[in-house]
């Protein structure tokens, strides 16, 4: 069960975008599974991808295509995703079961196989099951559409282990005319996102140029999926990817690309927060916010480190107002110079630490009323610098070890 | 319980040490929570602490003291060491507390202050029950004793969540005679050690110069309690500790030295993975052997990203063969240049990977049938270059959660 309420939105159509999901059994007999995004030939597209060295193939040949598609100024017009299986750390063979993929719906398209990119999740080491794959492209091409429905068939035709869809979609002005932002991701466990999440999809109807919709993904990748951990375990299939249609209003001015950027972080923000939400066997959902750092790195290196710490998460899970563990953690970040005698520590409203210890009004009635909550912030003032970033992380439970014990069987 | 059997050794006396313990009431009634060792004037130490920037007060107590005493050339006597309580997160309440308990230690035993250094382990934050800590002292003094019951009550003495003792004797011929080795220890949870383990204590007789001491600390802790990792955090009160009494053969010609240091390095082994093998809700002890790396730090790293990873960890836990979460594992290790189409992984005697993949001759069944194991080397070869690195850590437990969800109600 997610923490907190995570509806799914309805999705607004966009023209010349359209999704098709089909059920192939490559997850479980009556599961959707297979999911084909379709792109108008205006559209532009940015992705960013795992670093994790043993890279999935689908995430190669994305990559690859993508390129592809830039170097002969052609559009990229599918995305293909399956779930059920990673296609991760199968050789020379997921390379060519992640090409087979994208040639079979490129002929059913009428385009170059180069106009499709592969994404697909699930089990990691396990051959891609090809005869059930290719035999579901058709039916999930034919059953494409551009209803708000459609967005969220293929918002649940992505997942894994997670307990809900997750989806996002803002509107933004540009100019005297209104632009739209859809957005769906997938994530639940080993989510330690280094680049991107999972998966990530984001379409908007803007006209926006290649090279400002790369630099806005970065940028608004960086304040979001790349701010959350579940489990510290960076997938081998991680990518997010963006999509500006260009049926819509043009972004080009500063300021319409400021307020196009704001809600594409709103849209992203919202993503990699369901996802923490969703986070395997997750009962609390955690902000982190290390404020007065050196640097924005030393701040998301203090934020990182509590929030992996198995001793703070199981603490969180039980509503221990344990807080000795979270000064232990933020001790052991990897920071030079460090003075503790200048950190303060915050849970919610109440203070925890000060001067290297325990904050003087400081009542376990009080911290253990905020542990309790199901939603939680810890404020870690290092009296350092300006610089400050924030982490989403969720807690260390029962559930989780239940699910990652049994998850193949 | 322990992965596999760890009796705790016959230790042999060794001249001029004496141990007592005491209920002190600082834990639980009726457990051993207070320890003194005594150690001869003619003694050497070299003392290796936590790099938690969080220190705890009675780790700075003893580096102020192991300094004050080389200053002024003075053997440091006694080690005063409690559990139930850390002493950490205490500010400057705590300073003051580490300090007189050395104080009352001090006169007792007729010796200054700075001869006295102090240990404490147990719960962060909490003040010391300076009463019932103050009122053991002299009841812990008094036992003191030398024989190999009062070693093995010391190592019960120490221990917090450990379920049993941890204890290495070895003996080292040096020139025509022997020299012994006794080393005891604790550590379960917050295992991530730099620098040294939660506490470990070992004493020899031999008799080595203070630089040459302090040197072969740090070179054996290298090899020992700095390669397990339980749950990567690194705790506030880490502390090694050797002394050398010099009552027995003195160490100086290298091949004596040679000598030394691989019997030394046997105790450092043994008590690390004595912790590991106890660590909090183990139930597998695994070995993390890397090999071909550029350098020992790039195979360290690499080890210990697996070791740390809660997707390993849960798999080992399931006795489940899924080899992919090592694989990612693996691929998100900090190592520049990483190409993975080299990298081989085993399992015990099974190859997982190669070329990237699955290796051709691998079932799930010799998958399974290893992990079914209590106690299994993972060796990944990078294929880089040509140095190595071991580390020893546990899986991730229903246990380990319910440990460090329930640890201070």
């Amino acid at each position: 069960m997610a923490v907190g309420n995570i509806p799914f939105p309805t999705m607004p159509a966009l023209d010349g975008v359209r999704l098709g999901t089909t059920m192939a059994g490559i997850k479980q007999a009556g599961q959707r599974d297979l999911v084909v995004v379709e792109l108008p030939e205006t559209a532009t597209m940015a992705g960013v991808f795992t670093r994790n060295a043993f890279c999935a193939a689908p995430v190669q040949v994305a990559k690859e295509h993508l390129a592809a598609c830039r170097e002969q100024q052609q559009a990229p017009r599918y995305w293909l995703i399956n779930t059920g299986n990673a296609n991760a750390g199968t050789g020379a063979q997921g390379l060519e079961d992640a090409r087979e993929s994208c040639r079979t719906l490129a002929h059913a398209a009428g385009v170059p196989a180069h106009a499709v990119l592969p994404f697909s999740t699930g089990v990691i080491g396990e051959p891609l099951p090809m005869q059930a794959l290719l035999a579901g492209i058709a039916p999930a091409f034919n059953a494409c559409d551009s209803q708000s429905v459609a967005w969220e068939q293929a918002a649940a035709g992505i997942l894994t282990t997670d307990t809900c869809t997750k989806g996002a979609s803002v509107d933004v002005p540009v100019g005297d005319q209104r632009i739209t932002i859809n957005g769906f991701a997938k994530g639940s466990g080993m989510i330690r996102p280094d680049m991107a999440t999972m998966l990530g999809f984001v379409v908007t109807d803007a006209g926006i140029e290649q090279a400002l919709l790369e630099r806005l993904l970065r940028e608004t990748v960086d304040r979001s999926f790349n701010c959350i951990t579940v489990d510290s375990d960076t997938s081998t299939n991680d990518a997010c990817l963006l999509a500006a249609t260009g049926r819509g209003a043009h972004v080009v001015s500063e300021a319409d690309i400021d307020a196009f950027t704001r809600g594409l972080e709103q849209v992203m923000v919202a993503l990699a927060q369901a996802v923490i939400r969703d986070g395997e066997g997750a009962t609390k959902f955690v902000t982190l916010e290390v404020t007065r750092a050196t640097t924005r790195q030393e701040a998301l290196d203090v934020a990182f480190t509590v929030a992996h710490s198995p001793l703070v998460k199981t603490a969180l899970y039980a509503s221990d107002a344990n807080w000795g563990r979270i000064l232990a953690a933020v001790g052991r970040a990897p920071v030079a110079g460090f003075d503790v005698g200048r950190v303060v520590i915050d849970l919610d409203e109440v203070r925890l630490v000060e001067s290297g210890g325990r904050a003087p009004g400081y009542t376990e009635e009080a911290g253990s009323a905020v542990m309790a909550r199901e939603e939680i912030t810890i404020r870690i003032d290092l009296g350092r610098g300006d610089a400050g970033g924030t982490v989403w992380t969720s807690d260390l439970s029962h559930e989780y070890v239940s699910i990652n014990a049994d998850y193949r069987s």
